[in-house]
């Protein structure tokens, strides 16, 4: 009996994460819509705050917009920038990250604006970062992943575990320049290394905040990392790293809840990939689904 | 100017693979409905089929149901493989595949019934298969494919390109269980072998076909060939076997229709898993999302 009752809440745990990562609410939120395009989703009382600035914000029927008279990028960008370090004053925005995130509808569109990345969630449009699974395998077959802790001064899960290697996707900076970028700051692997990183995919989920709505896609990458290898963290972000097996990793990830949140979500679609959650879990279909919004 | 024109149809036609395997109007069917569960979906013209079986089928609002009399799987299944003869006798329906398909809304739930292959797509009901992408590492790093040529009498897709192995999933047999199975008709993989092939995920897709709507999931495996193997058919199912450097079935995939079509699909998935398609590409997130219905 004993087995049975670890067994069960074991099976849910995965299929746990990804509902926790897109639980959402949208009835709390307005659309933000920019050239008769949805861009993104606003919460009711943010809604208010922004349109106090009747020059910048309008509504336009149950949706909210920007002036008519913000017709091109930088005039858009100076316009909101102005906004957002006005609500930052008022206690409405935390501080700014200064790192600008594209606003758009595909990765591969042309950005309508660009918006701070503390801003972004308060906006609920898109954006996108680079995560990376490195590991080794080691002589008789079996596979460790390096896994980060991230630093007890981070703004966001303080002491969580994180991947190896995850960061934003700034404006301007092409996935690979940044995945690149990030190794070096966050693990030290040369860029001669990294280059080699295999993009394997990509995760995206819908999760309400307090700040507000994240609309995150995620593109994942997988390194093989030699046996002597030991990642270093230069930025301040990671206070740890540890050299696990895959399988007490899956473990951590289906018992609970240690990771960074969307981590687990790229550490189930490792475990998918590579053969480790099999199609004999009773939510194999619903995780692979459920790991792309 | 030349290569620009080749350059626009090449990066549009993975995503036209997707949108070929999820075209479908549900208008043009009613929903079929059990024990408050939507099951599938059944096209107008052969509901009327189905409704003058009085004691089998029946109207439910909108949708159409088994007689409430039918309560167990053994009478649901006497009863609909009566209404099945009884309709291939009339010619709405093509000849039994005599293998039966477990109908279900989920893989990991208990089937309502079962129904002949062959009636599978009239009801619109979810099928599971298992394909397989058997592949060589070369000394030189770079990776070839095995392909299949289907035989010229095959009922569906004759003489199209396919993957090494691939099958529906049988009500009764276990998913790596048939995996063995279809390695060892249709490429002669020992069972050893076999065994060593890694789950790595799942596509799936909606596509209306002249029979009526296929909702399909494949279970995708990726096997590591060596060398020296040499896949040979015993089912009659392959007419040829090609070993290809991956950038040429890429290329196939890309250009055009010469594969069957779920098989684009499940390769489209290798080449995104194994870092063939990168993020640079302006579908991958589409891509991605797309291959799951």
């Amino acid at each position: 009996m004993a087995i049975i009752c670890k067994l069960e809440p074991t099976l849910m745990n995965y299929i746990e994460h990804v509902y926790k990562c897109n639980r959402h609410d949208l009835m709390a939120f307005r659309p933000f819509i920019l050239e008769n395009i949805k861009l993104g989703n606003i919460r009711h009382e943010f809604v208010n705050k922004l349109l106090a600035f009747k020059d910048v914000f309008k509504e336009m029927g149950t949706a909210i917009t920007l002036s008519k008279n913000l017709k091109s990028f930088s005039t858009r960008n100076h316009a909101i920038s102005e906004v957002v370090n006005e609500l930052i004053l008022q206690g409405h925005l935390p501080k700014l990250r200064n790192e600008f995130y594209p606003v758009t509808t595909s990765f591969y569109k042309p950005p309508f604006f660009q918006l701070d990345r503390a801003a972004v969630p308060y906006f609920g449009v898109r954006a996108f970062g680079v995560h990376l699974n490195g590991f080794t395998k080691n002589s008789n077959g079996s596979l460790d992943l390096w896994i980060a802790r991230r630093a007890k001064d981070r703004l966001f899960c303080p002491g969580m575990l994180d991947n190896i290697v995850g960061g934003g996707q700034p404006i301007g900076l092409g996935i690979m320049e940044n995945l690149i970028k990030e190794c070096t700051e966050e693990a030290s692997i040369t860029k001669d290394l990294s280059t080699t990183a295999i993009p394997v995919g990509a995760i995206s989920y819908m999760m309400e905040t307090e700040a507000g709505l994240r609309l995150d896609t995620l593109f994942c990458f997988d390194l093989k990392l030699s046996d002597d290898f030991v990642p270093k963290n230069r930025d301040g972000e990671i206070s740890n790293f540890y050299r696990w097996p895959i399988q007490r990793v899956a473990q951590i990830v289906n018992d609970g809840f240690e990771f960074k949140f969307n981590c687990n979500l790229v550490l189930i679609d490792f475990l998918i990939r590579h053969g480790f959650i099999t199609p004999d879990h009773p939510h194999y279909t619903k995780l692979i689904k459920g790991l792309r919004f």
